[in-house]
């Protein structure tokens, strides 16, 4: 898969720099005009200084917060374009495609901005039922109990078993 | 009402450092032992470098995502001994008590950290059912329909009526 702006999570990219194949799947962005794809939605957006949004992404079937990750431009963009939750890992400086080594996509139902414009949330069916890495339902699985967080979520899957490791 | 470590969002205070009142309301920190007010549990989330953790607040009844807001260590322990959300002002720049103005608290029902020990989710009773200083029930009321940000919640009470404004 070409994944183009690996570079600095800042570069401003329009979409007519992605592949024509994607830009033809956009579930999001309906007008087809060139003006629409100036993106001043994105402007709109309020990046940190590190080009960074955090962007929570919520069940819409069953309400869980799933799990909090980042964006930068692209991934907001792509993930308007495809309909398919792209984020920005801090660690490994790349764009990413939620599911993209698990099979755990994100089907994009919803994007909303809140107040401040500095902040996203996405509302997704999740594949597989699985949202987080450890193999559970979602990430928040760590609860305070007393003076310890306690993880109080089953492993619905091996993560060995959703990646292959091992 | 005193706020110790108004300060650099990232230090590290003691809860003895707390009016005694304080302390003895906390709520999710049951062993009074001195070796729990050493709070290992604040230790081990992964501060970022300014100090800062995100913190997502979900209605604990409806399910919504509330808002998404900022902590450092002290507001986080403030939380768990209060048993009320506090939050870390990035643009005052100060601790903030949620609805210390508006009289919309959120009382936490329940602390969970993330899979990466570097975001926070409480789950809340929200007072008066408006989190947003909007006067909306939410924060993240603008959707993303074509490419437009459209506002598609309805405000429940005129923030100038919470706030005495204007």
């Amino acid at each position: 898969m070409t994944v183009p702006g690996r570079g600095s999570p800042g570069v401003r990219r329009s979409v007519l720099d992605y592949p024509k194949k994607r830009r033809n799947t956009r579930r999001f962005i309906r007008n087809t005009e060139p003006a629409a794809l100036d993106m001043d939605w994105l402007d709109q957006v309020k990046w940190a200084n590190d080009g960074l949004v955090a962007a929570i992404a919520q069940d819409a079937v069953s309400g869980a917060v799933l799990t909090l990750a980042w964006m930068n431009r692209e991934a907001l963009a792509r993930t308007a374009e495809t309909g398919e939750a792209h984020y920005w890992s801090r660690s490994r400086r790349r764009l990413w495609r939620k599911g993209e080594a698990s099979g755990h996509v994100q089907r994009v139902r919803e994007i909303r901005l809140d107040c401040d414009n500095d902040a996203i949330l996405l509302r997704v069916e999740q594949a597989g039922g699985i949202a987080c890495h450890t193999g559970r339902e979602h990430c928040f699985f760590q609860r305070l109990e007393g003076d310890r967080w306690v993880s109080v979520e089953p492993v619905v899957k091996d993560p060995q078993a959703i990646y292959g490791h091992g």
